[in-house]
């Protein structure tokens, strides 16, 4: 017993067991994803002969990739006929029809119940991929912290970007951007699939975008955080909650404010503040925003879900049925728009993606600003309701604030 | 195309892809682990019949757990025939041979280059499973930061717990414990596996432990972060570096240690600081407490590699043949040992596991402080070289600090 703990200092024994029973699993040494000098990517997955394998890879061409055995390495193999765009990819192994994360790649990511690998091929230094890596630059500091909900009653989570240098310098205060995930997310999905504290790192060491302070609470006021990191213990993540869209999370927002102001240094006026989001949390920051006239200057909607998404759209509609649009936010909407827009903003910024499904209710929300004379900016890409966008609206909002 | 992309709002169309295609894996619902009232674990594994399905599982015994199909569900199960015992533990499945995490359950944690479930029992609320939990008291907060090390002229990744109130009182200062990985280890290695920033909530709010800074370094100078946290991207970890063991980073601690004093509100003298460390973390203690005898009151030696199992133990020595014994590090052991033992460390702790595989040398180097008269606690507890002693090490360990 003791010549197998031998292996490895710190592994318990219990988990060296493992290797020493299983030929086919265990210790990775790149050898199951390699990404070639041209961005191609190879992918190996160790298992005896006989089996179908397959991948769900979004760098494959149509997203899934058939394995083929070679003998001489005792595995499947399978490399992409095109380079992989630089982009975040996720992939998966399937061995007879059955899904799992990469045995030897320990880099995984969630997105909302689901776990993927994920790889990010080498940028050209100012691509999306470039931005999301961690270069040689001066870094900030992720912080989970916990406040006190007076409206929930209980501790919640939220994870909060410092700028590097924040620590060193005990004086300097800093603008604030609320970032706020869509449904399905939590208080991790800006920071694990959004890389957000990589990008803020890369724009800010570049100049393109002011040090400032990154805000990312919990928008799903049925939980006090990120399945797994609360109180309910090691619960499967869920896409849905009774209280989702119901504008209770709107209306209590300034307690976070106010929260971030007591223990951040921070400037605390409207101009050294941004509130954005992506779908359901573009829904979220259209209604703080439009609620809270004096809190933010700088508002991003990244394929925001709108009022009429959730009244009347296929999917969402079920969340706020007509005996559910009773909470204040939804009231007066015309008129709170109006002041709010009276207060001239500096920026209202609409992004979507041409094949997003939230694409024609949000064209009917530019029409209804275009009607009441509301000025905004739009940004509109190609592509759908995906984080490829997300991220991409994150490193195009984030340089337009506070200048 | 739209259809399919409105059946989650932030899913990835990718990903939504997967679940659309294949229909053994996809969104958990607690279906695949469950902890029956009386601590039985049932595993619950999707995929068609006519397969061999295995868990590894700490909780099974002898570890291994054989899963049979069970046609009225379309999976394999498998119950523990006893409760599980109050601990962490961790499981992954097996299927013809080949081993990969739960696909329905996004839980995991990785030790070294394995990634494994892992699972907490419900404990009695002063169990080493209700520590380890997150409960319902103040939370501190985990800070990855990153501080400029001259002697290896880097910005290198450390994570920092900020006891509950840091934030929001302003002015109060606290001392540190500064807690080291072992071999294979990194900066994550005590957050993830160890559960010290629950362990600490639980010590502190429960008046056990006093508030406290808890600094944890990487301690792996061939590098600048734990593996996908750093500039070198995505690569897979690795448990052996060729400077471990060698000295230098225990030269360099006090960079640590000013870094900390500048950057956090510290009690910064020697009555107000602790090093502790598990394995090659305990060597790494040891060593920087006796080279700098005025820097810390408390040491803590979990089952820690000893200078002697570095140069003569079977797996160690490769890593200090007598060529590399140069570091001043290892010069005057002797006296530097009886000038820090001449200051009155308040505490200095061994702990230890009858079944260690360090067990002998542990039991040499305390012959040598008798020898030489050196007074300290020791500690011995069943078991080995395993996660689950030196969580109950640590949990031990920090009620005795800054007393």
């Amino acid at each position: 017993m003791k010549k197998l703990i031998l292996a490895g200092l710190v592994a318990a024994a219990a988990t060296l067991a493992t290797t020493a029973q299983e030929n086919y699993s265990g210790a990775g040494n790149n050898s199951s994803v390699q990404i070639h000098p041209d961005n191609r990517v190879t992918l190996r997955f160790k298992a005896p002969e006989g089996h179908k394998v397959k991948a769900f890879a979004t760098f494959a061409p149509g997203a899934w990739a058939d394995l083929t055995y070679n003998d001489s390495i005792k595995a499947y193999e399978y490399t992409t006929p095109e380079p992989a765009t630089n982009e975040f990819h996720t992939y998966k192994f399937f061995m007879d029809g059955v899904g799992f994360t990469d045995p030897d790649n320990v880099h995984t990511v969630r997105d909302v119940t689901w776990q993927n690998n994920f790889i990010l091929p080498k940028g050209d230094g100012n691509d999306q991929a470039s931005m999301m890596s961690v270069n040689n630059v001066p870094h900030g500091s992720l912080t989970d912290v916990w406040y006190y909900s007076p409206s929930e009653k209980c501790n919640r989570r939220m994870n909060v970007y410092l700028p590097a240098g924040y620590f060193s310098d005990k004086t300097k205060s800093y603008p604030v951007l609320y970032l706020l995930h869509g449904m399905g997310g939590d208080e991790d999905a800006w920071v694990m699939l959004g890389r957000a504290p990589q990008i803020l790192d890369n724009l800010i060491a570049k100049g393109k975008a002011e040090p400032m302070i990154v805000v990312i609470p919990n928008g799903v006021i049925d939980v006090d955080a990120a399945a797994g990191k609360g109180t309910a213990g090691l619960v499967q993540p869920q896409s849905e909650f009774p209280r989702l869209f119901s504008g209770e999370y709107e209306m209590a927002f300034p307690e976070i404010v106010s929260f971030v102001d007591n223990n951040f240094r921070t400037i605390p006026d409207r101009a050294h503040r941004a509130v954005a989001g992506l779908s359901m949390g573009g829904y979220n920051s259209a209604n703080i925003s439009r609620q809270y006239p004096d809190l933010f200057d700088y508002v991003g909607l990244f394929s925001a879900a709108t009022i009429e998404s959730v009244t009347t759209g296929d999917m969402l509609k079920r969340f706020l049925p007509a005996d559910k649009r009773n909470n204040p936010i939804f009231l007066d909407f015309d008129k709170k728009l109006k002041t709010q827009f009276a207060k001239n903003p500096k920026l209202y910024w609409i992004a979507i993606g041409t094949d997003d499904f939230l694409y024609d209710t949000n064209k009917n929300y530019r029409a209804k600003l275009d009607s009441l004379g509301l000025p905004y900016t739009y940004y509109e890409t190609p592509g759908g309701h995906t984080w490829a966008n997300w991220r991409d609206y994150l490193i195009r909002f984030t340089p337009q604030l506070f200048k």
